[in-house]
């Protein structure tokens, strides 16, 4: 791909996920406007809206992968942990606006979008085996309740429509039942 | 309304419930079939399939604000309190399902789901606040955040296809942050 092409792809995908993030029923017109190209151009990197989605979606879980893994570097496990549960559920509004969009164009997460979610939940699995070793979260919380949680509070967060000091507030709630009891 | 009318009527709105629960996307050919009622006597009741799962939604939650009302003269506020919230979650699954068959169906809940949604908010409110006046739910925690974790828990549930074993231990998780500290 030429170097205009590849900006114009990157320019596409970055107001897809704004314009989709904020409203699912956007239109790829939407998309085209605030990129600032013309509508071929969107359709010659994406020959369908659900293509573009698919995209999108798979970006996002991509770098919440990439950043749970930076996170895993980090000298404070538990302040990782916590830092990145927190993460999720603050994009969870847009990224759930996605997926929807997604479902409303008739089209379920496609093999890309499904492997960075896979990758995803790995990297969350290793925040959370480490902040467990590290006495940051209780050793007896097992990842499949562990992620409920997280689905959970970032479902929760979207579908009551908190305002942020409600969903930290809901949040602390949260870490005070992942935290070892004193 | 005539006696055999009003078992027609509560023998259909049954079948929904169950039908519906399980399958957004049932018809109410399948309903008539397990109410063993003809589709026109459905239709009688019921002009159209959105009349329905409004009617089917409307006595999900006017249930659920009965039994909270119920709980609310309990001798062991605590449990009445935590009693509640997991009967909300277990259910949440087959009440999504209907919700979610409402909004394909093109409708937004009506007038008389919403009056109902209502009071079950208000009624989980009182047995809140009676837990948190025995010690039972920490005093800092409020309305907002607390019935944000139980509609995130109910989601929670339903996304991820917990087993009933993962969704109880994801709720002693949610459970033991709201408890107050030792």
């Amino acid at each position: 791909m030429r170097a205009d092409a590849r900006d114009n792809r990157a320019r596409i995908m970055t107001a897809a996920d704004d314009v989709f993030g904020r409203s699912p029923g956007a239109s790829t017109d939407d998309v085209a406007k605030l990129a600032g190209v013309g509508i071929a151009t969107v359709f010659r990197h994406f020959p369908t809206k659900t293509e573009l989605l698919e995209a999108v979606l798979t970006l996002r879980l991509e770098r919440l992968r990439d950043r749970a893994r930076e996170l895993a570097g980090s000298d404070d496990p538990g302040a990782a942990f916590y830092a990145f549960f927190t993460q999720v559920v603050s994009e969870s509004t847009s990224k759930l606006a996605i997926a929807e969009a997604l479902t409303a164009a008739g089209a379920a997460a496609g093999a890309e979008a499904r492997a960075a979610g896979d990758g995803m939940r790995e990297a969350f699995d290793a925040l959370l085996v480490t902040a467990q070793k590290h006495g940051a979260v209780r050793s007896d919380a097992e990842f499949p309740e562990v992620y409920a949680l997280l689905i959970g509070a970032s479902r929760g967060a979207t579908a009551a429509k908190l305002t942020p000091e409600t969903r930290d507030r809901m949040l602390a709630l949260v870490y005070d039942g992942l935290k070892p009891r004193g």
